[in-house]
């Protein structure tokens, strides 16, 4: 039987829970998850060791736990129940008070998550931003992007665009290259003013013929030639046009936005 | 001046960013974040060993380093350097070798940020899916919805569908409760015979009147009056339903997500 792996936190645990997903895909074992978010009171500390406990008995060996719980008592509370636990929190904390000569705050709900910051409200805008601007829907307040994306369609300008608000509070629009910019062999006008702020997505043409053909099997749209055609001219006009732009064909949609990030140089985050 | 710290990764860093902010967020000081990521291969990790270096020298201060290395070497070159160095890989890996009885593939790119697995195409897929089920668009294929959020006009279902496409790859469409609906007393024809994954979101008629009037100043749309109307008819016909609902007013999108996660019971992961 996998064994089971409890995932502890006072808040949505999805930090902890994606952080311990790249661990423990590190061994050769399938794992049983399960996360416990919320356990923001000494109570759901005790009925969360219980859990735990329970599963040890019921599956005969103990449990991992990973924990980032925040409150000392229910962090205690946890650590006594019958498992091997992680404490992704304490355990870095500890040598950050030391080198820091400060003690920390031991509050919840401080993170990226909270509804209530500037932050967070930064990254809701950033997302309504990005769905106006999704495909060329709209050239106001273009002015306002952060970075415009171009590259065919099916390239991945859209779930990059998400990616780029939801996760950084990017405002990302992003523009499709079509034939008609091709035959005119210019970028559509109304980028025109923005082309510091321009970034390219290219893809192989076998894998977009792919893509193009799971959305509409056969057409003229998704045809390996046809693609191929639109690939080579949005590429020859990224490079006329002296536009950054990089392969999407083997890159997660985070792999894309790490790089974006990197190149449009945007100011670092200082928490 | 703010204290440097460094983010090192193979992969993008995100998941690490992510974690180190909510561990940071803990100190009552600002930090100066630099994010050092794909870094993929000795010359490389010698070469950061080198910027953390530089950046004790020149702030006359050693920095903080929070690393996920996978490969050893790579990970001894980064602990060498000047610093306050938090290893968030190996300080969870030797103790889960040990519970395990398992050696640890040390292989990169293995989460779910690698463009070629299934579970990344699932992320992708859902996200197409939530982009074209968002705010009633189409009624194709609802079956394969895996949850169907509804709720007034700007209670948070957009964002949210989205999230939990983009990181859960849960199929999430979203289909406005509008004054038709109202009138008519009745769900959305199109949503019943779907009832069993519908989830609402409320909110309060206050926070919807702000949110709606930054949209549509002045709009009989956003007047606190309406927007306390549509409030209680959604959800005097969500109890009537028995829809299962929360209130976003205070919540952010991965709290939300979560509480749907569990409400929902979708299956758990199994890595």
């Amino acid at each position: 039987m996998s064994p089971t792996v409890f995932i502890v936190s006072d808040g949505t645990g999805i930090t902890a829970e994606t952080f311990a997903h790249s661990i423990l895909s590190q061994f050769d074992q399938k794992f049983r998850l399960v996360r416990l978010p919320f356990v923001d009171s000494t109570d759901k500390a005790y009925s969360t060791a219980e859990k735990i406990n329970e599963a040890a008995v019921h599956e005969g060996r103990r449990p991992i736990v990973f924990t980032t719980l925040v409150d000392s008592n229910s962090n205690e509370i946890v650590k006594r129940s019958n498992a091997l636990v992680l404490d992704m929190f304490q355990t870095f904390v500890e040598p950050l008070e030391q080198e820091l000569e400060l003690k920390s705050s031991h509050a919840m709900g401080r993170g990226h998550q909270n509804a209530d910051t500037d932050e967070y409200k930064n990254r809701i805008e950033a997302i309504n931003f990005s769905l106006a601007h999704d495909d060329g829907q709209s050239d106001r307040n273009l002015n306002d992007a952060d970075v415009i994306l171009v590259g065919v369609s099916r390239s991945g300008k859209t779930p990059t665009s998400l990616y780029l608000a939801m996760q950084y509070g990017v405002k990302a629009a992003n523009y499709p290259l079509i034939p008609d910019d091709f035959e005119r062999a210019k970028l559509p006008n109304s980028l025109l003013p923005y082309r510091g702020k321009i970034f390219g997505l290219s893809i192989d043409p076998q894998r977009l013929t792919e893509i193009r053909n799971e959305r509409r099997p056969g057409s003229k749209y998704a045809a390996l030639e046809n693609c191929r055609y639109e690939v080579n001219e949005a590429e020859a006009m990224m490079r006329r046009e002296s536009i950054k732009w990089l392969s999407s064909t083997h890159k997660s949609i985070e792999e894309i936005a790490t790089t974006i990030l990197q190149e449009i140089r945007l100011d670092k985050p200082v928490y």
